[in-house]
């Protein structure tokens, strides 16, 4: 029961395959906009809850801040118009009027508005009114939020014109303290994609061409798709005093000094499903790491015969409810009992498509020996039969077990791939002549990352968009050894990830 | 330290220094929009999460829709377009453009989006393409969202351009199903304000012409604020073949036939802050019921000497550890340790403005005696020193009886408030005559509600606009006594609630 296409023949057709079979997301009749469906949203509300953790552990609280930014304020910070100028919904009026028995917009505004892309020009502005003393600060802002981009080229959760994100702005009364802020926030990153959504990242910096618009410094995450293709999973910035001094969020110091304060932002989107997608997913279709699967235990009753109804049903409730008093990675379990009048062979099908961790049939002859039929979508295609009491008392541990393989297997997949015996710029020509592909698992694949020196020079950015590929980040863990920039040929000690991406 | 504006001065003013005394929210640098703070937004996702919880008892699963809506969806339903069309903000561009060195609006779009007043249209799209057969239905979803009414009078809270809501959309396979729906959603919301909110409510359907554009009944409830005026706290729609019809949502039957399904729509919005201040808060600013406080307990040490902090803070420690075991409700207690550097009496006026249930003060002298000092916010005023054993076995007693006291309060407001000796069209007229001013607890102000009978005809449309009042509901309990309509004096049999409304 594999899906329609597999990697193997067409992975940007598979991918498609997958969200679609998985039931997470469909296109919207509003062009380049999705639907989040009820599973792929599940996802998302189980990433919301438990980065508002780290958010809470890490002092930070949530508010809301609007949808609708004003025209002027876009043009306060010079860079950061111009980064998104190209992309942005304009609204310019406020009703519908009749003319000549058409409806046409009417009442246009003095000014017109713009859905906000990002938040920084918006939320400095609060922070301004907010901020008058040392005292004050820091201020540590997180907002989840819907925002609209006009992407020319959508695909589902990887690039929509509308798409939802967390966006964290801070401000801060020093430098120091808020580049600390930005390098914390992208660990949250880290330990979200890793600990929570089984999918290993490299930390680094975007060189100074590939910052944020208005940014002093943007770090980022970046993570290796199944077909060797990069995915930035979430980006942190340090933006000194630029938006501090444009939206004027200024404080008495403790010498009673005016200065500007230091703020950051950073933001992680519905995108990261797409990554999410393309770390775990395989023929079969989805595959959730327990710890974000809105379901984690899936109890489907086989019933032929509609007078074990009653008894199979008990039986599930019952160990449903035992199943209830364990709470895997130390949070409340997450089951389904899934009674709906339906063949349980076309439910299998269904919750494997949909990456359910675990999939329990249960029919009369299992409740006879005090059992039930296990099967875990990691291992698809394999089945046990599992007495209840072993089932019930081993469910932390076997679902601890998924989430580490699961981390394991990409991680894995991650390493065999980044490639750092390319030391000559035709060697890397060469390398990169190939396309992207399918990485079957513990293999290497023809393309993927390659880890090489960097020179630095102006003109290596117009020889990156000739090879249409990417410098994805500057990593943390600098060598310090002295090679060839794989671009010019020329010496150079800076380390960078060399990839095509998403 | 009371508010600046005190209720009996003036009532709208002192609302509005509740919202910014308390540091729920601030007018929005876009015109008509807010910034909804910490405070605010922490009970507005406290909301949300029992809301969730019903709404996940009650089979519904959260999905999301797309925030612009094509213009042409609009004009499928006639009488849904005419009730949004004038406040709906029209997007017309997707970029800003250079022209003569000044930024403009540019990259025109064929067709305008509107941005979602509320999203039937949209997401009726999406059902017709899941519904094909009974075995489809019902469709049960919801959705967390922002959605902009271009209102020409905002107000924080109660009536701003964007606000945040959840809205119900279901799709069901017979008219009685879909009815059962719409009246079980509305008991959700019942519950939601009259539980967790701590604020009563009247259930009962809208007059035909006060219906939801495009509903072939509107139920809804209504609560009584402190000056005697309504608010619309909730409303359940149930919309027939109306919207299945103009979006092709039809399926196939039990008999083998096409028919259109039948479905229902319904929302509460952030409005419901608004509600919860004109109902609890008081001159020393707001009050929040426990079930949705942000914050249960506040624990502020008082220190006098450096020396003794290390002492006041470990037990501080200790004290909230212990109260952690509690579940008040059936929840993780929220208990906020406040150690800014800042006088303990600010603090304590601060979180006496934002309206935490609990604030306890905790000095060198009461950790001698193993107490503590407990002021609730009900008994502003009042304090008392409590052991700290007693304190901790009894939170769990101290907010229930909180959040029961304060349902009465009100409840016994309201019905102090509920005028239904008034018969006669001149009594009716001479009652309404008064403006609306605030209700000192406990007793009958000028004007409230009136109960009383209603004749339907459609003259009386005309003598409630004249006199600036509405027909709140036609209630579910009628008395099914005959008397005079209150605006014409005919013969009536029905029962409506007459008010003043936000």
């Amino acid at each position: 029961m594999s899906l329609k296409t597999k990697r193997i023949e067409n992975y940007p057709a598979w991918y498609q395959c997958v969200v679609s079979e998985a039931d997470m997301a469909e296109n919207a009749a509003s062009p380049g906009c999705m639907v989040i469906k009820p599973w792929g949203y599940g996802i998302w509300e189980r990433i919301q809850s438990l980065m508002n953790e780290e958010f809470r552990e890490t002092d930070h609280e949530n508010a809301y801040f609007p949808l609708l930014i004003p025209f002027s304020f876009f043009k306060k910070e010079a860079e950061h118009v111009e980064g998104f100028a190209k992309e942005m919904a304009v609204v310019t009026h406020s009703k519908l009027q009749e003319v000549d028995g058409k409806l046409e917009p009417a009442g246009e505004l003095e000014e017109p508005l713009i859905i906000r892309p990002t938040s920084e020009t918006i939320i400095a502005d609060s922070f301004a009114k907010w901020v008058k003393s040392y005292r004050d600060l820091p201020v540590l802002i997180n907002q989840w939020a819907n925002v609209v981009r006009w992407e020319m080229r959508p695909r589902l959760f990887l690039r929509t014109r509308e798409f939802l994100w967390q966006e964290g702005h801070t401000a801060h009364a020093s430098a120091d303290e808020a580049e600390t802020e930005t390098k914390r926030m992208l660990e949250v990153y880290r330990k979200t994609c890793e600990e929570f959504l089984a999918m290993p990242v490299i930390e680094g910096v975007k060189p100074e061409y590939d910052k944020f618009p208005g940014a002093v410094d943007t770090y980022c995450i970046e993570a290796m798709m199944q077909d060797g293709k990069a995915l930035q999973a979430g980006t942190s910035h340090y933006l000194g005093q630029n938006f501090a001094k444009s939206a004027g969020i200024s404080f008495i110091n403790k010498e009673n000094k005016p200065e500007f304060a230091y703020t950051t932002s950073w933001g992680v989107s519905t995108r990261l499903i797409g990554g999410l997608i393309m770390t775990h997913a395989d023929d079969e279709g989805m595959n959730v790491p327990p710890r974000i699967a809105p379901y984690q235990v899936i109890l489907v009753p086989v019933i032929k015969k509609k007078e074990d109804e009653e008894k199979v049903m008990t039986y599930i409730r019952a160990l449903s409810s035992e199943l209830k008093s364990h709470t895997p990675f130390g949070e409340k379990i997450r089951i389904k009992v899934d009674a709906r009048d339906k063949q349980s062979v076309d439910k299998f099908w269904e919750w494997t498509r949909k990456g359910a961790p675990i999939i329990c049939e249960i029919g009369p002859r299992d409740i006879e020996n005090n059992a039930l039929m296990v099967k875990e979508r990691l291992k698809v295609g394999q089945k046990e039969i599992v007495l209840k009491d072993e089932f019930v008392s081993s469910i932390e541990k076997r679902l601890a077990d998924i989430q580490k393989e699961m981390f394991e297997k990409a991680k894995s997949r991650m390493e065999n791939n980044i490639r750092n015996d390319i030391t000559t710029p035709e060697e890397f020509k060469a390398y990169f002549a190939n396309s992207n592909e399918w990485i079957e698992d513990g293999t290497q694949g023809k393309v993927a990352f390659v880890r090489g020196k960097w020179s630095g020079d102006e003109q290596t950015e117009e020889i990156l968009k000739e090879m249409k590929i990417a410098i994805r980040c500057i990593p943390f863990n600098q060598t310090g050894t002295t090679g060839k920039c794989l671009l010019t040929g020329k010496e150079a000690t800076l380390d960078v990830i060399y990839a095509r991406s998403y």
